[in-house]
């Protein structure tokens, strides 16, 4: 099969097949994380430039790694605060990297639309690294490939995503690949911060964590923005940890349950450390799995088609 | 022809033909930018240093583009503000990167002059990114290229510089390229922008934009910096804007008129949307040929030859 | 021989055999920064991830150089100020990077024992490269390198270390590598600066600087950090440049008496520039041999063997 698309910029324009291709590249790439040389030629001579408009540490060093393993040339660009309008930076921005003859382009912005921007208005390749609200779609990849290869398939599997789903582009990126791939997802939080008519999705909506996690599978912990307290969204953050924070007493000891989280955590908040660190969490799995689902993106959407383990690069 | 110079430090020392070797070998670099693989391995073992004491994007970008596609190792660094007294860091840092066998040093910095007193104290090759008022030789190397590609030859051809000569190294560059191949250049812009004695280089001065227009075929229009504005040199941007600013009803509707901006562009100041998105602007080729031009410059000052296009990296 | 080191966190864990063998090793890639291709494919395939959550310009910068030196993809990390409690954040950090699969991880961090830490947490090689006021061994095994290569010897050399022996850890890992080496070692600094107890680790100390440099053959002199100033700990940088700042009218005229300095000075407070830039010093010599230091450190603590100069990296 050969991935036709030019972009990821989104788990929601992604066909059944399409997700599944990834993920199937992806743990070709998983096994050479675990050679000694963890680097393949397949993107020699080819550049990737960074561009962070939103400060990111674990995102932008898994895509650099995952670029720099597959021999890609990165060079990278961050501007988080600037006077000058967003649209306009960005559309500067665009217009010099397509200059600059380089090959793709891994974007996170705090405007959600800002990758599809940039996709129409470039011949680059575009990744989307995280869009405002929209989507996070390698996050997505890499959470379905965690559940995938310890469940076998998503087919049926009865996913719980905890937290502030109306504001994570995280969820969004879950639900679309969830939904796609026929799993039964329930979304949990605080009224304010479900999102109106999600159940048009197809998804199972409560505010009642117990319930959720009842015959749940997989728990995915969404981080806590900590701005939605002084927004008024939330009344306090040991209110939202005693509702809706996983901790060991709330969580069913079943030993098959996943327990995940994009990260960076707030430990004490949505997730306690007991929790975090416990056996049925895969939370470092999740990093693990993101860099290998990161050469497969950049991999395919370049063009590749194998999806046998590339040789290594010669060491001397 | 071999190119003999150690460092660019600026086209005022240029020979016209050591610019002409220049814009030949950045000609046969530029077709490796429309390769799939846009690499070559001339520089392979080098490393370059990018040294930018002032914050700049686009040309940190470009040089690092540039060495990487020459198959350089590039390291940065990079210190915008700092408490110590200005020429005192920099001995520093020249001595230190000297020691740490760097072996080519691009270097942008707020004083005059400073990439100058860096080649005098080093015995890497140093290459100006810009250097307060003086010179920014790169820019003016691609602007110079971008005129020549389209009209074939510099001799003879009508060059209006538009803005703040006075304090623009990007003017300067420009200036001294220019005359040593034989165009006829007219600087306009405020009086209190216009440099004192600018006609002993040869070049046409006047404060009237129109005039100046009139017969152009390429309108380089400079960057307004914005900070002219408080140290009371202009009025205010509006008049700026509507004296010197290039509209579309301030230019003259010839197709072979060039229009150029070094950027990043102050759109509605200096320049309008309409004029700088329009059939007329050459903006982003400026920007491509400036990758293609800095790769010449690596190359050439590294002691390369031929201008022939190298051969490709091996792709696996 | 074969260097057993997962690690490099300090000098004091280390034998003198292992530390002569680190010199011998460094002595190899010396010659390769003389050669015009100073790049080795040693750790071709290896990725090194420079976490500096402090800032540093040069040992961040001879640590990238090596590791690229040697053939290595380096990424980079760095968080001087955040608002979640260090620990916390180092403890995020090192399972991230874990988790990335990352090989060797160099770190600088404001916490002593921050690269203990991280060695017992990560199966990853880690190389400390400064924590707190505990070693900054690559510092300390340059410097001795430095002094072996002038004087043939460490064992019998009388060494002078000047200043803040409290708070230094350079000072720290000068003297137990110095130390396991035979060195005489005299620390010489305020008795406010001074550690109790120091004598124990087998030097002289005292407070009269004349003393300490009657008949040194090496004197290194630490930074001052100037914040020990409002700390109380010194009265004034004027007193304390009298008494301690190394002048040439208190260096012995000797020419075989060595003068260095880790760098970077405050010129006229602990070193006069006359003393910095004469005929004595070796500060630059220094800087030099961190970078091949640094590639012998990598080299070993990888698992490298040899200690033959490897062939050149092929230019085309």
């Amino acid at each position: 099969m050969t991935f036709r698309r030019q972009h990821l910029l989104g788990l929601e324009e992604l066909s059944r097949n399409e997700i599944l291709h990834v993920l199937d590249t992806a743990r070709s790439f998983r096994s050479v994380l675990e050679r000694p040389v963890k680097k393949v030629p397949s993107l020699r001579g080819v550049t990737v430039c960074n561009a962070f408009f939103e400060d990111s540490t674990r995102t932008r060093l898994s895509f650099d790694l995952a670029a720099k393993r597959l021999s890609a040339d990165t060079i990278a660009f961050s501007k988080s605060g600037s006077s000058v309008a967003k649209g306009e930076t960005l559309l500067d921005t665009v217009r010099n990297i397509q200059a600059m003859k380089v090959d793709m382009v891994v974007i996170r912005h705090g405007s959600s639309g800002a990758s599809h921007y940039l996709a129409r208005n470039l011949d680059a390749h575009v990744i989307n690294a995280g869009d405002g609200f929209h989507e996070h779609p390698t996050q997505g990849l890499l959470d379905i490939y965690t559940m995938r290869e310890r469940f076998g398939t998503i087919e049926g599997l009865r996913v719980a995503i905890v937290g502030d789903i109306a504001h994570s582009r995280v969820a969004r990126s879950n639900l679309w690949g969830l939904t796609k791939l026929g799993a039964h997802v329930t979304v949990v939080g605080p009224q304010t911060l479900l999102p109106v008519e999600i159940e048009r999705l197809g998804v199972k909506v409560t505010t009642r964590l117990d319930e959720a996690l009842a015959d749940a599978q997989v728990v995915n912990v969404l981080r806590l923005q900590l701005e939605r307290m002084t927004s008024g969204l939330l009344p306090s953050l040991r209110e939202y940890a005693h509702y809706f924070g996983i901790s060991s007493h709330r969580l069913p000891r079943r030993e098959d349950l996943l327990v995940m989280h994009p990260g960076p955590m707030n430990r004490g908040v949505e997730i306690t450390p007991e929790v975090a660190d416990g056996p049925q969490s895969v939370i470092l799995d999740q990093v693990t799995n993101g860099v290998a689902v990161r050469m497969a993106v950049l991999f395919l959407v370049w063009g590749g088609t194998s999806v046998e383990p590339p040789a290594e690069v010669a060491r001397a």
